[in-house]
């Protein structure tokens, strides 16, 4: 084998992240202890929430360590094992991302069969990526047929399947917002009803266009004039399920909006955050109706690939200003 | 028969609301018709919720209309009555207070029974108020057993209710907030574990020394820097049940607050509005205990009474500054 790199946080980020909050630092490949596995990563999942540990507060998860490897999901070949039941060659996937080999107690990796999908795919549609939009559009939200769904960063990993899913279980009209044309148009080719750029105007009356008969379901990747604009649209009993706030992970003034707060009482509105995993009771669901989406074509999903464990820091601060259509990985 | 005298609105307040926005209309008793009955008005309930009908803007219940008389829920004798079911000298729940004389189709009007209860009761702890503090403490935040329940304008006519219900289904620390040494005095006596004046320092301060170990429900009358504060203070899953921001009612500017609403993501929480109209399902229950309660002598509620149809106006405004201790009443 050769030498391991692997990414460390070498400073917290103050506002927007910088290559220079990130190190790349050559190591050597573990050696696996009893009960252990060794594997080399062939994708990584590059995610929104990861912005959030990097800042030294107490949250839903631990703050990554300074000068320590960061971590998030990694789909890789098991090439040492110690431990029953998961053998060299075996794919499997687990939460050790950010480098080129993942030493890691068997238990934590669960292997999953490469003849399936694309191995990127568990990272994405098949993995909790897709288990997010599928949980928070039909669980959290409660989404019904004949409903008017919008959700915005519709062009990303999560945004792309919940329009979809939307439109595979019944939604009556779904709108997207995104950020630049070419993700606009991609959204329409994906079967949303309508779609806008929000840099075209005030979100408020992009949204007023797109669903002039209100809005019934909300699936917040964003925060901010999103969440305060479909809490403007919303219909009576209307559900906002909030995912992610990507609009302010890197403020460093707490932010304004929504300041439309109090239309919650009269109209009756619910909003929800949540994460995927508290949902783990709609996987068998998930896992039937995807899986049967993608073999009948009737489900796309976007990824956008970057090479090198050395870019994975460019691709990471890519994410964050919307370079990437659907979900972002780093191929090793 | 006297005349009649009513309130009329004389002018839409621009902030907060003045005597100069109201004006006394002298007219005549009216008659009933086929069907209709004429109610002498006792009490006319006095509620935050008006504020908002005095703007011209869509609602959850339409604008109040210039130069006519204000409604609301009142409760009187039948004083002339043409409908079968209804006679002279019932006792009738409605909606058209603001007014000492009521004419109403009596399919509008509820037979209430005075021997049972102080016949103000019925506005308040027997009435909507009540049931409001009922369904949305446990049905819309679903409070459970143990759980540490914060409740914002304590003192109110709602406030105090929720406080008292919920010790009396087992909550495990009652927090309340309110504007008054003298009403955070009374909050002690009603059984709360903890009360506190908003005056005394940022609210978030004073929840966080009240509720060290954070707070599972909170109910929201206040808005503002009370919600921003709960929102920080709730643990994993805190569901927040919004009755009203009475903070803001007269606010010209939208407010900024909450800024921290990005965690509801990672703590999970909901925030739900709510009217007591759509949770007539809980009257049975609501019925049941808080008469048990009462009869027990488990269960207080507060009255301010302001005497006089031609003082309606100054007992609004007193509500709207707090000067209440529980229901703000008008007594004709």
């Amino acid at each position: 084998m050769t030498s391991n790199r692997e990414i460390h946080l070498a400073s917290r980020p103050r506002g927007w992240p910088t290559e220079e909050n990130f190190r790349l630092v050559e190591t050597e490949v573990p050696t696996p202890g009893p009960g252990q596995i060794v594997v080399r990563n062939q994708y990584l999942s590059v995610d929104p929430y990861m912005r959030g540990r990097m800042n030294d507060v107490k949250s839903y998860v631990p703050p990554y360590a300074l000068d320590a490897p960061l971590d998030g999901g990694a789909i890789g070949e098991v090439v040492a094992s110690e431990a029953e039941g998961i053998a060299v060659g075996d794919t499997v996937l687990h939460g050790l991302g950010w480098r080129e080999y993942a030493l890691l107690d068997a238990t934590a990796a669960r292997t999953v069969d490469p003849s399936l999908a694309p191995v990127s795919a568990y990272l994405s549609v098949l993995g909790m990526t897709g288990m997010t939009a599928y949980a928070g559009l039909l669980e959290v939200a409660a989404m019904k047929p004949g409903e008017t769904v919008f959700v915005s960063a519709a062009a990303g990993a999560v945004g792309s399947l919940v329009g979809q899913i939307a439109k595979l279980k019944g939604a009556g009209r779904v709108v997207g917002s995104a950020g630049s044309p070419a993700k606009v148009e991609r959204l329409r080719a994906l079967g949303f009803d309508a779609a806008f750029d929000y840099h075209d105007g005030p979100v408020r009356d992009s949204l007023k266009a797109a669903a002039p008969d209100g809005v019934d379901v909300y699936f917040d990747n964003v925060g901010g004039d999103h969440l305060e604009a479909a809490i403007s649209a919303m219909n009576l009993h209307g559900r906002a399920a909030i995912c992610g706030m990507i609009a302010q992970y890197n403020d460093t003034e707490p932010p304004a909006a929504p300041r439309n707060l109090a239309l919650v009482v009269g109209k009756r509105l619910t909003l929800r955050g949540f994460l995927v995993r508290d949902h783990g009771d709609v996987r068998e669901a998930f896992v039937r109706d995807v899986a049967g989406w993608l073999r009948e074509g009737r489900l796309s999903y976007d990824e956008t690939i970057v090479d090198g464990i050395e870019n994975a820091p460019a691709a990471f601060l890519g994410l964050l200003r919307g370079d990437n259509l659907g979900k972002m990985l780093v191929r090793v």
